[in-house]
């Protein structure tokens, strides 16, 4: 089998690929490079089974010929920057559903019909049922980002629909774990790293989040996407999963984790108010029992893996210099 | 008051400039004429409040100056051909989606911030929930069409979480009356006139829809629309209605109403197949309890607009001739 992975020097996405790679599967990584890390591919690139083409979702012509003779697709690349969206609303638009509108339209071309796409739990708005199934009511949108990643998902199962294509959606939780290159805990190192005194949380700090770690994620996708599902050919060959840890913990708690696992006693101060930023919801929880019925379970709670991820980031601080 | 009607020489569009004249408004049609029919503004045309610019929502510059100095916005255009939209998947990513961000933008630019939005019931996919209601589960999209007036939704609700827009979104059926340009009647009137002796329907016939008449929306529209709703300033400015009749009909006996107010004696013939289409959603019904609750009801029961709109089809032969 050969992936096409979109968004392949990403976090998500380099993970992915040393996965396939380690697997024995081929590998084309198809990013330009604007958020994505040459560093997180360090070991891929010494497989002869690995592919990098540094282009863009907008290059059609590029991505046509780079698609071609590919069996399968992961589409992780995005414009994964929720808080800005409103500073240049054209982002989301652009690097999100229209990117994706070409890569389906590459691969109708290319007659491949297996994808697997990187939603967001973002794309549910502010729902009102927590935890928060994949049958929720229809959300309201309240960021770009969220209002995108819903954009795609339409747009990938009404190819299902019409062209026969299999798609699955994932709506994660924020990840964490290493190679983790922004969020709250890159935040909060960042500063502390700059003054150890004091830290800045933005909002009142009582957000209560549910985040998963990046090797819990890749088990869950790959028990969906690998598998021959020979038992789900009846159903839609569209399937819609979420992803995410049946715990979650409050922003105020996140940050003392994250100062004591930094070994500091640095004063928390909050911004105030119920949201981060516009757009930010303020209860991220989801409701993972369709994933943990088709057998898989996290093996990392949040507490951890937000340790670990300190540890990662203090680990590699040049991740803090090239990232804002 | 100045309106802003984008898609205003089209079915419903037109309807709402004639209304808006009527009660002493001031209209500012915007509309490419792609399928807006020049014939239906002939009354407004001769309103001095009224002026046409023909133009494209591609056409970003003609935008902004002609949305410059209106109130708040209809936005009507779209590609409304749901039943062809696997042959070019673009026209609803483009005429639907980018559209509407190329108008919000042109809002944001000249300050307009209230906007009504035609979604539709295509936005609901194949819903498991009847009568639908505006909070059933997040939708799997089954046309591009449908997928597209979501990403709008989705778009509207962004812009009013992060920009203070007030947006009104009306997932409608589909709609019946005067100007009726396209859809079940109008197939079944145009093939019965061609030949009268049979009538081929697409599907088994069995699919069951709600429709409307277009009086029954425009009084929804414009009592959420109009009002100085007061009483909902403390909730959230973003709102979705579903309109609809409080009952639907089986497409065969549509047919035979049809074949009935024509005076003939068709035999019908089905294609066969649960659905019309590819995307056809077999049972369109809606909740309508929302808007009901807020004192609107239709005066208007699904037998009688149908009669009404093939007697409006037979006087205006000149429109079949026009769209295809």
């Amino acid at each position: 089998m050969k992936y096409f992975i979109t968004g392949g020097a990403g976090f998500i996405g380099s993970h992915i690929v040393d996965r396939i790679l380690k697997e024995g599967g081929q590998v084309v990584v198809y990013d330009n490079l604007s958020t994505g890390q040459i560093n997180f591919l360090e070991s891929a690139k010494t497989n002869k089974n690995f592919e990098l083409i540094v282009g863009d979702l907008l290059d059609k012509d590029l991505l046509n010929t780079s698609i071609s003779g590919c069996d399968m697709v992961f589409h992780m690349a995005a414009n994964a920057d929720i808080r800005h969206g409103l500073e240049n609303p054209y982002n989301d638009i652009e690097q999100n559903t229209i990117v994706t509108f070409n890569l389906l339209e590459a691969m109708r071309k290319s007659n491949i019909k297996r994808i697997v796409f990187a939603s967001s739990a973002a794309a549910l708005g502010e729902p009102e049922q927590f935890p928060t199934p994949e049958s929720c009511a229809v959300p309201i949108q309240t960021s770009l980002y969220g209002a995108s990643k819903m954009a795609c998902e339409g747009l990938i199962s009404s190819y299902c629909e019409g062209y026969g294509f299999e798609g699955y959606a994932f709506r994660f939780v924020s990840l964490l774990g290493p190679r983790y290159p922004h969020g709250h805990v890159f935040d909060f190192v960042k500063k502390l790293r700059h003054d150890s005194s004091k830290l800045e949380v933005l909002g009142d700090g009582k957000q209560r989040k549910s985040y998963m770690h990046i090797d819990d994620c890749l088990d869950a996708i790959f028990l969906v996407a690998n598998e021959k599902r020979t038992a789900l050919q009846s159903k839609r060959n569209y399937q819609v999963y979420h992803l995410g840890n049946p715990e979650y913990i409050k922003v105020s708690d996140s940050a003392m984790i994250i100062i004591d696992q930094m070994d500091l006693t640095a004063k928390i101060e909050y911004t105030g108010g119920r949201q981060g930023w516009i757009g930010d919801n303020p209860f991220v929880f989801l409701d993972v029992t369709k994933i943990q019925s088709e057998g898989w379970s996290p093996k990392n709670n949040i507490k951890d893996s937000i340790c670990e991820t300190v540890d990662w980031l203090n680990n590699n601080g040049w991740i803090m210099e090239n990232r804002q």
